[in-house]
C-alpha cells in the first residue's frame, strides 16, 4: 500500500499535534451528490451498490474528488451484518430498510449465530480496492453498527419511532436480549477486524440508537457490548495504530462512560458543547463532531459562522484532539457547495487556532 | 371552588415535605383507555373532543376514576394556539396534526399576530368545568407548548424528522424566527394566564422539540422565549401559589440553564439520571420524571423494579422535590393495568423512602 500523504485525521484521533482540524462528514458519499445518484442508478439498487466492490469504491471516492476532506469512509450499510445472519435485508424505495425475518421469540433468538465472515467478503474486497485506489491520499475508515443498534433493527424488523418491540424484550426478557447482544458483539468484532486486515486504517462504531435507552440501561445494554467489541479489536496492524471512534447519537449525557470504553475518540451530536465535553472527560479521548447537519442549509455566511462556533467551543487543542464532523449524517437535500464552504472554513479558521 | 383534598403534587413542586412521591402521567387521558376511545368516537374527531368542554372534562377525569393519580391535566392539544392564529389545524387519521397554512416567508411572518384569547374560550371553559367536577380531589394542571415547539409546527406545517424548514429559517433568517418566537411567547403567556384565571392550579410548558436544537441555539431560540413566558406568568392566584414546570424532551444537557429560567420544576426524559440532575442544579428546582414509557410493557415485576430505580436514583428527598412521571407521553398501546402497578409501586415504595 502507498504511504499516507495526509495523516492529520489519524494524528488528531490520537491527540497528537496537527496543523489544522481535520474534517470529514458522516454519509459524505451519498444522495446529495449527483454523481452518487448516477452510480446508484447504474447499480440498480442500494444493495447492488454496496455489494459490488467497484461501485462501492467509486462512490467512496466521489466526495474526495470534490472536497478537501481528510478521510474517506467505506461506503456500506450497518445492516450488512444482520443480513449475513440470514435475516433478509430489503431496501424499499422511500421507506428505509426492512428485514424479512425478525428476532423476537425464544426460538428465533436461539437460532441466531455469528455469521460466516465469508458472506461479507464483498465488504472486505471493497476496503482493499478503496485503499489501493486512494493511493495514500487520505486514510480509510471502516465501520459497523453497535451491537445494540443492530439489535434494534433485528428485533423491530425496521426503523421505529418508539422501539416498543426491543424495549418490551429488554424489560420483560432481558436474558434474550443479552444473548442477541453477545452474538452481535462477536460478529461486529470479527467484522471490524476483517476490515482492518483488508486495509481500514481507523474504525468507527455507530451507536445510532443508543440514545433511546434510559440512563443505566444504556450502560448495560449498549455500552457494555461496545466495550466488548473494542476489547478484542486489532489495535495495531502492519506497524500502524488503528484508532477507534464510538459515536452515540443522543449520548451526550454519557460521554464520561463512553470515554472509558476503550475508544480513542467519542463522536457527539450537536446538543453537546465540545468545551464542556472536554472538561467532563479531562481530554482522555479525542472528540469528533458536531455541527447540526441542517446548518448546511443556512448559506455560506451561516455555515462559516457555525463552523467557527464549533471550533471555538472546542477551544485551543492543547492535549486534546478534535475531528470536525457533523453531529449526524449529511441530509440528502444538502447543496454540495455547502460542503465546499464548510471544509474551507474548518481548514482556514482552525489553522489560525492551531498555530496561534 | 372546593378546598383541595390532595396537595401532595403541589407541595412536591414547591419542594415542601410530602408523605410520598406524587405521580401523574403525561397524556394520562388518552387512547390507551377504552373509555377514552368511546368518548372520542362520540365526539367524532380529536378536535371535536378538545373543543367541547363537556367531552374534554369527561376524558380528563377518566384516568382519575381508574388510578390513584395525584394530579389531573387538562385534556387539550398544544396546537390550539397556532390554530387560533388562523393556521387551520387538521388531524388526519393515522398521520398526526397538519396545518393548512404555514409560516415561512417574510409576508407570512409579518401577518402573524397574537390571537384573540376569545377564540380559545373553549379551553378556559373546560378548565373551569374540570375544576368544578374535580371537587378538590386533586389539583388541575394547565399547559401550553413552548414558543419554539409551536414554531416548529407553524413553520414545518406538520411533524418533521429533520426540522429542515425551521432550521433553514433559523440559520438563514434568524430575524424572522425571532419575530415568530416573540409572538408565540406573548400568546403562550396570555393563554396560560387565562387558564390560571379559569382555575388551573399549576402550569406546564412542553418544549417537546427543544432537544433538536444545537447547544447554544437551544438557549437562544427556545429557552429565552420560555423564560419570557415565565416572566409574565401569574404566580399567585386567589391566595395560592401557581407553580410552573418546564419539560424539554432531549434537554438533559441543559438542565442547569433550564433550572434558572424561573420555573419551579424541570421535567426530564429517561436519559437523565435524577440524582445527577439534582447535584448539577443544587436542588434549586424540583424534578418531574422520568420512567421510559416503554417500561410499562415489561409486566408487573419489571414496572415495579424500574419505578423503584427512578425513586432510588432521585435519592432521599431532603431539600429537593420529585414528581414521578414518565419521560414522555404514555403509549397508546399500554395495557391500563400497567398504570395500576406503576402508581401502586410509586406510592408504596416512596412512602418508605419519605418516612425512612
Amino acid at each position: 500500500m502507498a504511504p499516507l500523504k495526509n495523516n492529520v485525521f489519524l494524528r488528531a484521533l490520537m491527540r497528537e499535534p496537527v496543523p489544522y482540524t481535520p474534517v470529514w462528514l458522516m454519509r459524505q458519499a451519498g444522495r446529495y451528490l449527483p454523481e452518487y445518484k448516477q452510480t446508484r442508478a447504474q447499480a440498480g439498487s442500494f444493495m447492488g451498490l454496496a455489494q459490488n466492490p467497484d461501485y462501492a469504491c467509486e462512490v467512496t471516492l466521489q466526495p474526495l474528488r470534490r472536497f478537501a476532506l481528510d478521510a474517506a469512509i467505506l461506503f456500506s450499510d450497518i445492516l450488512t451484518v444482520p443480513d449475513a445472519m440470514g435475516l433478509g435485508l430489503q431496501f424499499m424505495e422511500g421507506e428505509g430498510p426492512r428485514f424479512d425475518r425478525v428476532v423476537r421469540d425464544e426460538a428465533q433468538v436461539q437460532a441466531l449465530t455469528v455469521p460466516d465472515m465469508d458472506r461479507l467478503r464483498y465488504v472486505f474486497d471493497a476496503v482493499t480496492l478503496i485503499r489501493r485506489e486512494l493511493d495514500g491520499k487520505v486514510p480509510l475508515i471502516g465501520f459497523s453498527g453497535s451491537p445494540w443498534t443492530l439489535a434494534c433493527y433485528m428485533v423491530e424488523g425496521r426503523g421505529s419511532s418508539d422501539y416498543r418491540q426491543i424495549k418490551t424484550m429488554l424489560y420483560q426478557r432481558p436474558d434474550l436480549l443479552h444473548r442477541i447482544l453477545k452474538i452481535n458483539a462477536q460478529a461486529v468484532q470479527q467484522y471490524l477486524n476483517a476490515q482492518i486486515r483488508a486495509g481500514a486504517q481507523a474504525v468507527m462504531i455507530f451507536d445510532s440508537w443508543g440514545g433511546v435507552l434510559a440512563d443505566g440501561l444504556f450502560q448495560q445494554f449498549s455500552l457494555d457490548y461496545t466495550r466488548l467489541v473494542l476489547s478484542g479489536l486489532i489495535r495495531e496492524h502492519e506497524g500502524e495504530r488503528i484508532p477507534a471512534v464510538v459515536f452515540t447519537k443522543g449520548g451526550g449525557m454519557w460521554i464520561e462512560d463512553i470515554a472509558k470504553s476503550g475508544c480513542d475518540a467519542v463522536g457527539v451530536d450537536w446538543t453537546v458543547n465540545l468545551g464542556e465535553a472536554r472538561r467532563r472527560t479531562g481530554d482522555q479521548v479525542a472528540f469528533q463532531g458536531n455541527l447540526d447537519p441542517m446548518a448546511l442549509f443556512g448559506g455560506d455566511e451561516a455555515i462559516r459562522r457555525e463552523a467557527r462556533r464549533v471550533i471555538d467551543d472546542f477551544g485551543p487543542v492543547g492535549e486534546g484532539g478534535h475531528i470536525f464532523n457533523l453531529g449526524h449524517g449529511i441530509s440528502q437535500f444538502t447543496p454540495p457547495e455547502a460542503v465546499t464552504s464548510l471544509v474551507d472554513e474548518v481548514h482556514m479558521y482552525s489553522r489560525q487556532a492551531h498555530t496561534g
